[in-house]
């Protein structure tokens, strides 16, 4: 039953997306434009999420790790893709942001308020949080750099040190996939997190997801078609649109599976959700998409505004101070979201 | 003895101070002013505390803790009220700033160098201190957020951004008391601070409390008076005014407080005074008078200098460093005097 | 026979450096000479070391363990002290910064890293890492000050707070020695740093010491003399040169010293040489600097670059980062080559 309720949301909010795409005004207004396309993203994010840890599951549990820890944020990263083709630069790096400070303080504040109003205090592997603060450190650290040099830089120096510092993080990310998942496997993993059964067979799983990759694709690009004119009418900047709302949207999926572990009482898993997630943006989609960027002829540069490294390196600090001791409560939670809300709203006015 | 020595003091420095404000020069010339005002200060900031406390004992457990926690800086607040009133906002800002370096530098610096002296190492709960730094860094963040964003803003939008962060921070503060009052309170208090029996009747203590605060309110006004000319005179700047002397003369309470709690080897108490006085300034005094400056017609700003924001973020850090391992010895007061000395010496020399 | 060589090599590389010095060009071109003072430096500040370790187990363990924690970085000193009297002030800083970021990133990641690949997972005393790291937000705090109040300040106000600064810091580095080596001499060591039988008699090792000093003093003046012709035939700014090349060529031994350790498994000793040398730099050498320079007629400031600032306070973050919970694996040591990597690209492309 559940199931056919999501393959026909699915599907309707695909269709609908495309027809509000090519039909356009005054039957679909900016607005109406908007929020079908965030629905369809919703929806496809979750079916190629659902798909990528089927053939995972399949491909044996290593790989099946490495395809989850590098495709789990493909929605993303698709999306992301279409801005980078249309040159649209302030809003990837608006999204990076609102994406990484979305996973650090509103997915985890949720999980950690949610999960703390039922238990009085929920514990994890220190020795993980640890590893991932002092990764954050370094995607913080990376972000930071190019900004700080790129005053005195000319924009081709600029642009080199982004191309090889993007080079840099991606080899260190894939370092630590090895580490995580090879080297030092059984230190890290206390608790997993839950995958199930697949929903599918092999074959099936495979074609789902390229389908969903397709769908993706699709509706990646009609929703960064609506942007400008949703925007527009709203009175809103492209920073907030990139690093509030579309990063909203595009992280639904963690939203949704963290607060059911951290509801669970496996604050380990929603830590590696939440800041897994942050890390691969960090250190595996921004330095890809700076990458990408080469081929469509403009190199994108890693020199994110003030504003942006404020807000991650606030983010980056909070989470580190709250994950220090290895236990949350109730409180640590709120404190994630006031960060959250009180960033929200500079952006908001801005 | 004790108690009467007291009590002529704080009744004598009141009417002297009342006749330098009223008489002025040539009797009294700014120097003089301005150190009897000080002293005064100083003695009914110690007797509104003794009366808070008595009135809180009388109040119940959780009443009273609450009362503590909101009026233990009520002489701060009401200084800075006056000042809010004169329209001498970076004067204000000074003087928070001040108090919350002086809490986690001067203070407690001095508790550990002292307690050190005599103990070779000392603990204390590692969770409330894990709980504080976190909530310190939401303070460091709160006031650092306005500032990053006001050069881009008008001053309408920081004046706004200002306000609502306030409203936040307030009930990010209240929800702190009842986190650490109500719902966690076992775990996080393992040694409280001693209050000891009450000096007064409750009636006796709620007239005292009125007196005492009504005392309070003439002698900063008092003060205030005295410190244009008074800064004028040696060539200080407001800066070097409000964020040193007259931060050291309204922390005085503490100092001997929790000097007193360190000798008793009781250091869990000491951070609590020196690290919840920071709390409640960053996160309730400073958002109040915020709030109280939107009925004199003028908003004040949460916009603090950079001068500010570095000693307030530097304070914090070395603060979160020293407390994080749950002991201290002599050496980490050292560290904290230091970084005080080093930050006073800059600010004297702006 | 391995003394032999190393004999042969620290009078042969002495000879041929003098030789490149006065004869110079055309037979020693500006790459030649350069690379021929920097092997005779390797060499020497070996041999330094030898001699001060030599001196300091005769003079008993207390003296011994001041000496080598004063006169460790010797060869730094003595290299910065010929910049700082030809007045390159510029220089001088940035090969303060070189040799901090050099140990804190190069000889730290290098050790841990090569130490993890032996061991899957070394532990060290976490009490005498948590102070260290107390005392390197010490070190960052001092540099930052001056340089975040220096703007609003005359040249007359900067070079007065730098001095005040630098004599604040020489009295809290010889605190810390006090602390470290007497009052809390057993908390603090759980392994010494293994130091053998010495190589000579007392009077011997008196003599070497000194012979090591002036042939320190003479390779030093002619590897400062060949700089500017080097970075100039291969357009290297001078930031890059002294925080990088002139940094690497200063702290050899602590690299093969660090590496040896943490191969051996003692990775709280590879600590205690890396983070210990940062310090030595950053509380005694520098400051010493900037005492001596006043000698020379003109006060060298403590204001580093935003970049040396960005540098250090992001070495020092990641280092306490990864030192904070008292363990270490290879992945650790691959975050902190990769921060240095990074900001090595950084600075050779300004």
């Amino acid at each position: 039953m559940k199931r056919y309720g999501f393959t026909i949301g699915l599907i309707g909010s695909f269709i609908l997306s495309g027809a509000a795409h090519y039909i356009g005004a005054p039957v679909f207004g900016p607005t109406a434009q908007f929020l079908i396309a965030a629905v369809a993203i919703i929806f496809v994010a979750g079916f190629l999420g659902k798909t990528t840890e089927s053939v995972a599951h399949y491909a044996g549990e290593r790989m099946g790790g490495f395809l989850n820890a590098t495709f789990g944020n493909a929605a993303e990263l698709i999306i992301a893709f279409f801005l980078v083709k249309d040159g649209m630069f302030d809003v990837v790096k608006a999204s990076i942001t609102g994406s990484i400070i979305g996973n650090m303080l509103l997915v985890l504040g949720l999980s950690v308020l949610i999960g703390g109003l039922k238990y009085k205090e929920q514990r994890f592997n220190v020795k993980l949080a640890g590893h991932s603060a002092s990764l954050m450190m370094l995607a913080v650290i990376a972000l930071f750099i190019p900004a700080s040099f790129a005053r005195s830089f000319t924009k081709m120096e600029t642009a080199q040190l982004s191309v090889i510092v993007s080079v840099i993080l991606i080899i260190a990310y894939l370092l630590w996939l090895f580490f995580s998942m090879v080297t030092h496997k059984n230190e890290l993993s206390e608790e997993a997190v839950e995958h199930g059964e697949p929903a599918w067979s092999k074959g099936t799983s495979i074609l789902f997801l390229i389908i969903a990759t397709v769908m993706v694709a699709f509706d990646s690009e009609w929703l960064v078609g609506t942007l400008e004119s949703f925007s527009h009418q709203y009175g809103l900047s492209e920073l907030f649109v990139g690093a509030f709302l579309i990063a909203i949207v595009g992280n639904a999926a963690e939203h949704s599976a963290a607060i059911i572990m951290a509801r669970k009482n496996k604050m380990g898993a929603a830590f590696e959700i939440a800041i897994g997630s942050s890390l691969q943006i960090s250190l595996f989609v921004a330095p890809v998409l700076v990458l990408a960027s080469l081929f469509f002829g403009k190199t994108m540069d890693l020199v994110f505004t003030s504003f942006e490294l404020v807000a991650i390196g606030v983010a980056a600090f909070i989470a580190k101070s709250i994950s220090q001791d290895g236990t949350t409560t109730w409180y640590e939670g709120v404190l994630l979201l006031v960060v959250y809300l009180i960033l929200g709203i500079a952006f908001f006015l801005v």
